[in-house]
């Protein structure tokens, strides 16, 4: 099923509300993307459109209120918003701001804490200039952090939303297993990744927002870098890590093939690789920690090089392609059933690095692969 | 070609550099992609990741300095950049600010002033939260607004810049030609969507950030929505509006179809669409301006329905999918060669609407199209 019944949107709404009084806070002011859709259901890729402004305004008790550009006003409508406000952005002397400082100003008092998410992985979509303006224009009130309000509810998901999820990984899990119609040596990496794109949504991808990975002889040197036109060759691996989308949610997970016959060296870190992400799953539930399956995985890697540069070894997933928690040593957040998860250790083997992914959910008893799980060895194309 | 050469980032820097001494600015910060990569050529799609911030510094001389996430280190190096200095991102405890601000405090005196851009169209993409620390860890310096330095640079493209967008105009218009492949009646809005952002792909794209666009009887109610699985039925006007990217560089313009016989409401609707773009075509030289390209236009539309909500008839178009000046009212821009911009005139017609786009750039002539330019008469399919 494509979007959600009300009640989503009505049960997260009164998580935050609560969430808002025990924290003091009159209201939300939300801006991205994710963040607004989240509380609306608001769909559309216009966001990819930097120029206008979107605001969300959670109040202390009823239904969020829709301070936008006139252009979303048809579809905005549709969700289960009453309360749509709207300005015909792009306006070079108030693009909204006055629209939602009166806003405010109504449905809170004088006084009011209110909250942006001002954290770790969050940012204020408005200018700068806006942002300043804003907090002149709203008087005493305070604007300040929304105390990890969003970062905690959206870190936890529905069963419909990871049915969402799901949804997503299976797609990507019949595109790579197509990999080999399109990637032998003699053809171009960039020749690849166009038609890996073309593969995801021929399984039914609403779009790819994400496609990174390489190939280089025994690895490759990093995971973020554009596609070249080398052509593949006997002796490389071949890493596709693709973030695609389906009704509004990601998968983010990686595979690894060798062009030909792997070394053993290659062979070898790969199972290290299989292996830490195993012992990551293995402890994966209710209670454990984010740093605790850093350990895990870790502790495999550790007997090898692990120093790739990441700086973490997998996170939090659903909305965006990457979100809270961060599998590192310093992340202490304790997993809860509806967590959805990446587990992606990575390795250096002989100056270039491999990665693996997998995506999982915590739930009451053991973890579950949303990513159908990869063999214990590395297949050769 | 892809890339540039590195005299061309040399020369954004340097320009960038006049306008800062001019404007009494120490340095300029820069958090976006765009922005960072204007000055590099750091190109990644690595930035779909919400996770990690990532910072340049415009020094008043000498190349810009990367204060980045170690796990773009590597690619980062592949740039012009000599100064590149990084942390293990994530750190919860200080993800890059103290790296900043010791970096800031290097190349600025205890009292410069520093630039972020903070105008329309902008945001700081770091966490308030980080924002707000970074304001205080920096002592004496002002961090202010960049005086519209990087609008005034990127919205002026070089001829290297141009040749990219021609490139992504050239794949899309080979796309929407192929549209007849794949769009007709019976077949859902969903599956057109789907197939021809593999028909972009297929022809050359490297990715497709931006796919929306409608259909129903005679129009469609707005331009932002994802497709429905609705069958196309005749009568149905059908629209594509794709933002896609070759090397960095945007594409943005639509195409529409009647499915089936149009009416004559339709067919009316759709010439006084190709004429207002083309009287804005016609006057889109040096020394003209953003707000007349919207009068040109507006006169011809006016004779109809013209209020379709979107607020704007055409915009910039170049490392994002929309950029400044807008075609609006009140936007003064003074046109310049080497200016790209989408000319996007919509109508209103028995209750929905109709939009077409063009782009264009100014040279020191006449302007000329990127997009191939579409007939007067509306395909049908």
């Amino acid at each position: 099923m494509r979007g959600f019944d009300t009640s989503e949107f009505a049960a997260r709404t009164e998580r935050a509300q609560n969430k808002m009084q025990a924290s003091g806070l009159s209201a939300l002011v939300l801006t991205t993307e994710p963040e607004v859709r989240y509380f609306t259901g608001y769909l559309t890729r216009f966001w990819e459109s930097p120029t206008r402004p979107w605001f969300l305004i959670v109040p202390a008790s009823g239904k969020p209120i829709a301070v936008i550009p006139s252009i979303g006003a048809a579809l905005m409508a549709e969700t289960w918003l009453d309360d749509i406000r709207t300005w015909a952005a792009p306006d070079l002397a108030d693009d909204g701001i006055s629209l939602l400082a009166d806003t405010l100003r109504e449905v809170t008092l004088d006084d009011a804490k209110i909250g942006l998410p001002d954290g770790h992985e969050t940012h204020v979509r408005m200018p700068l200039a806006d942002l300043r303006r804003l907090q002149q224009t709203v008087g005493q009130r305070d604007l300040c952090g929304d105390d990890g309000i969003v970062r905690a509810l959206r870190m936890v998901k529905s069963s419909a939303e990871i049915a969402k999820i799901e949804t997503a990984c299976a797609i990507a899990g019949r595109a790579f297993q197509r990999v080999p119609e399109i990637a032998k040596e003699g053809v171009a990496l960039d020749a690849v990744f166009r038609e890996f794109q073309m593969l995801c949504l021929d399984e039914g991808a609403d779009w790819v927002p994400y496609l990174a990975g390489g190939a280089e002889q025994g690895g490759y040197t990093d995971v973020i870098s554009p596609a070249s036109d080398t052509l593949l060759q006997q002796g490389d691996v071949l890493m596709l890590d693709t973030g695609l989308v389906w009704d509004g949610y990601f998968s983010d997970y990686d595979r690894n093939w060798s062009i030909g016959s792997a070394s053993q060296q290659v062979k070898s870190a790969y199972s290290a690789l299989i292996e830490a992400s195993d012992s990551a799953f293995e402890i994966a539930r209710p209670g454990a920690t984010a740093a605790g399956l850093f350990q895990a995985m870790n502790s495999v890697l550790s007997r090898h090089d692990a120093d790739t540069g990441a700086g973490r070894l997998g996170h939090g997933l659903g909305m965006s392609l990457t979100e809270w928690p961060s599998l590192i040593p310093t992340d202490h957040t304790v997993l809860e059933p509806g967590m959805v998860l990446t587990l992606e250790p990575g390795i250096a083997v002989g100056g270039k690095i491999l990665v693996h992914e997998e995506n999982i959910v915590i739930t009451e008893e053991e973890p579950r692969f949303l990513s159908p799980r990869a063999g214990m060895e590395l297949p050769e194309i």
